[in-house]
């Protein structure tokens, strides 16, 4: 029985522990038990490789893939035939229609994105299962089903469709990035991916994540770290990395990302893609294989969500996703049917600006970018306020707690099967807020107070200063070396609030020339470390994207607002 | 860092600790610094009594009213005068229709209601907090408003609402039934007040609820203990205690409750009225107080909900309330828009019906109840299956264990400021589930999990079963003895899974002539206790109350199904 109050003050706590991580795992019983395993993984996708549409060597940067500035979105254009390049230079819209109207095929445009992903994944690593003709089969039975009976099974008729790779797939292994589930073949597909095949998607390849799934960046120890599509040397973002780098490398038009602390945000940014972090309970995670295996975290939820090249995109999954009803079969989903909105006029729109959350300052490619759009908003007609922020310290203090607030009980129990080792920024999650002891119930239940405080500030905030949306940073910088990403509040204050977020790519590239480094006077030890890893010559060519973040519940005006943004930028 | 696996095995554990409750409360300091507040609210409380009002000496039961066998239901028709009578029968949407056609004034129909319910009160001790000249004056205030711009304010223009009392009330005390509390005067209305008041209610009294709020009974040491209206030696069920009683002497035409255990649907059942408990995040929770401060516990959720003698009023209610966007202003409110629904034929139902929960058997008068109402449904052309009961034990178990999963810090936070004494059903409570220890976070979560997989389970046995409603006890009995109520099983079940209940009067009294009592052999402890809380000689004449359990967020489709029922039941 406790009667004293609960002591925290989230404006003093630390938002990382010092403390090492307990868990050292037994590196002898894996290396005996677990790497063989992984290397018939491994083989099993190598093999399952199209050899004939590999890069050529002249068209490979020399040296290790890892290690190169090399820009590997300019490959396909320089080897792909050209109705493959045509093809895949598409929008899901674009594929939808063209199929619809029987100008193409399915079989034609999958066959165009295994050549396009075949080369993303040489040069990104993204994939971490493939099943081209598996695809192709199906792709094969969609267009005899149309010849046949002049029906489209749904709207999403004949797309390829990529998976992170931690939804349960039909028959095919899913590990999440441990290496203990490397046995785990599921006999369903997760809720949504057979939501998605009856849209009519087709399935051909799974893409890769970090260890526990816990990174803003892409290293595991059961295919390594993928690589970003803009610079192969450089982090692809994470979680949701490998669909960062497909995407981005346009080896798929459409994909699924989850995201509980920027993991679709992340790699959309870092790979100039599109991507949609909804607020939870709109897309299942029935089926979803994450750390927790007996225990819900309620405090801090993940949200499943598309990424692709477009808005237009982004608003055909959603729409088509909700026409299925998710809430009828997961009790865990809301019932909110999608709403059909007309494109607002810029000038219905209000959007504040954040330059800086108080507690790191961005990078100053992230800073130009910014300013570069406010002005095209400007001139579109937008009402621009300028954003202060809000108790993000607070908040971030807040998300951290809230993802380890188990003691990384399943984290932990997960990993300890196999004893496999430790990413570094595996052993940063683990320490994460209270990770080295966890919380009790009551300590749980004064954070979720504290996280709904905060959003009933944020929701007052918004209706009181007129704002539909925020536009934000994503991360403090564009793209970072790997293993270096440390600060989530960017992505996590809004995962915090559950709000909806779109990334999209601020058309604004980094560049050593204009983006000089500044001299600052740190705030505080996050700021030092995270505004310190700007460098630029590394962060040269690399794409902002910028994040639009809007009250819960609010998909279809954010995607909404997104195209207006898209349009002001093109003007 | 735990990385053993968390152990409870939801079957087996104890519903309840043997261990006696930790807190003892302070006897000498309670007498010295609180009994003189309480003495004085109360005298105002009383002092707001119109003693021109008052039941004459000669309608009054013999003897102490709290053990009298005496049905207060019959009082009003005897002593009121015909108008007021006629009025005070009326329903909140006839009210609200005569108002509209100038029938009737706003100050008319409040002064008839302020009539009954000061009988009721003075019969049934359900008042905490009277105001009723304020509620007169806001009455004329909208009548003037109505004759001045021929606009009424709202669709609850004019209705007469009463208010359970742990909701702020602008200027007034909200104490929650906590002595502590007496001195909190809050600014502003709870947001749900304030929406209800901006619809055109007229608010007048304020009613009984028990100590923290957890019984599904009455007593508090602020104004003792409510009576049932059809028997005032019995208990008026809880927590909404005060509401059952005042709507069933119709003192009241329209109440807000609120139910994380049962506490709309007992006293609704007990007293013979209609209540709905909604889904969680339906009607806000903003500025209701309750025992947590610091703290918020999701693994199970409260509601508010409307109390009225007609499923149309509930209706009424539930529109309007939803007309006013209550997500535009509470972030934990969901954006879901109030569906108008046509009244489903009777065949295009199907109901499940509940027996036995399998933990504990439902007493003579609900059996029979049960029974006459599946026979009436039948014959009205409703589809009807038998509802084998789903793991009930374990949700109880779960439920139990997520009251108390903080141990009791809050509730004995709350207790421990003024030391005052614990009434035996406050005991019982704080001894649910682990509340002598508390959980951990991770616990905490195993549980929530837990809850997760029986809420998913339900939803596919539902689908499975083809079943819209299931109908089921609200209790295993009729109204029993004051602090007798134990098992919540019947009402806690549906608070877990988040569903939709409508309470209604089945229309059947309990009889000591046809229920007579049966010989069991108890299945466990609790059924061993609840089952011999039957009494035939006090049961007589009791009315049963019976639920009508939907999926998540069905609010339009339960209240539609309940006019199904009653209109099965007038035939």
């Amino acid at each position: 029985m406790t009667t004293s109050k609960v002591q925290f003050d989230h404006k003093t706590e630390k938002l990382v522990s010092k403390e090492p991580t307990a868990y050292k795992g037994d590196q002898e019983r894996y290396e005996r038990d677990w790497v063989p395993l992984i290397d018939s993984y491994i083989k099993a996708r190598d093999d399952a490789i199209p050899k004939e549409y590999l890069v050529p060597e002249e068209f490979l940067p020399e040296g290790d893939l890892d290690t190169a500035d090399f820009n590997a979105t300019e490959v396909p254009a320089k080897i792909l035939d050209p109705k493959s390049l045509a093809i895949t230079e598409l929008t899901a819209v674009e594929l939808a229609k063209k199929i619809k109207e029987k100008e193409l095929s399915a079989v034609q445009v999958l066959t165009a994105f295994i050549k396009r992903a075949t080369i993303a994944h040489q040069l990104t690593n993204c994939a971490m299962d493939i099943f081209f003709e598996d695809g192709l089969k199906r792709a094969q039975e969609l267009d005899s089903y149309y010849e046949t009976t002049g029906q489209l099974v749904g709207p999403l008729h004949g797309i390829p469709l990529s998976l992170k790779e931690h939804y349960n797939y039909k028959g095919r292994v899913t590990h999440a990035g441990y290496v203990s589930l490397l046995g785990n073949v599921s006999p369903e597909f997760s809720l949504t991916n057979q939501i998605l095949y009856d849209l009519g998607a087709v399935f051909y390849i799974r893409t890769s994540e970090p260890q526990c799934l816990m990174h803003l960046d892409s290293i595991n120890n059961i295919t390594g770290r993928a690589r970003n599509a803009y610079k192969i040397s450089m982090s692809p973002g994470g979680s949701s990395s490998g669909e960062g780098a497909l995407i981005g490398m346009k080896g798929s038009p459409l994909g699924v990302g989850s995201d509980i602390g920027g993991s679709i945000r992340s790699p959309s940014a870092f790979n100039g893609i599109w991507g949609l972090k909804p607020s939870n309970k709109i897309i299942s995670l029935d089926g979803v294989i994450a750390a927790p295996e007996d225990t819900y975290n309620e405090i801090i939820g993940g949200s499943l969500g598309p990424m692709a090249n477009s808005p237009e995109d982004l608003e055909l999954f959603m729409s088509a996703y909700a026409s299925k009803k998710p809430w009828t079969k997961d009790v865990a989903c809301l019932p909110l049917e999608w709403r059909e909105l007309e494109t607002p006029k810029p000038s219905e729109l209000t959007i504040g600006i954040c330059y800086d959350d108080g507690v790191v300052k961005p990078h100053p490619p992230v800073l130009r970018a910014l300013k570069e759009v406010e002005q095209k908003l400007r001139a579109a007609g937008v009402n621009i306020v300028t954003w202060e922020p809000h108790r993000v310290y607070e908040a971030v203090e807040i998300a951290y707690t809230a993802y380890t607030a188990d003691g990384n009980y399943a984290a932990v129990n997960r990993l300890a099967v196999s004893g496999e080792p430790l990413a570094p920024l595996t052993d940063y999650f683990l320490r994460m807020g209270k990770g080295d002891r966890g919380l009790t119930a009551v300590e749980q239940q004064f954070y979720t107070n504290s996280r709904e405080v905060l959003r009933q500030e944020y929701l007052e905030l918004f209706n009181k200063r007129g704002v539909d949306f925020v536009l934000a940073p994503t991360y403090v910088g564009v793209a970072p070396k790997p293993s270096t990403v440390k600060y989530w509040g960017y992505t996590a204050l809004w995962n915090l609030l559950d709000y909806t977020c779109v990334t999209f790519p601020s058309g604004v590239f980094a560049s050593k020339e204009l983006d000089t480094p500044e001299e600052i006077q740190p705030r505080n030890e996050y700021e030092a470390y995270e505004y310190g890893l700007y460098d630029a010559d590394k962060a040269d060519g690399l794409p902002v994207g910028l994040t639009l973040a809007g009250r819960r519940y609010t998909e279809e005006d954010a995607l909404k607002a997104g195209i207006v943004v898209r349009d002001a930028l093109k003007a």
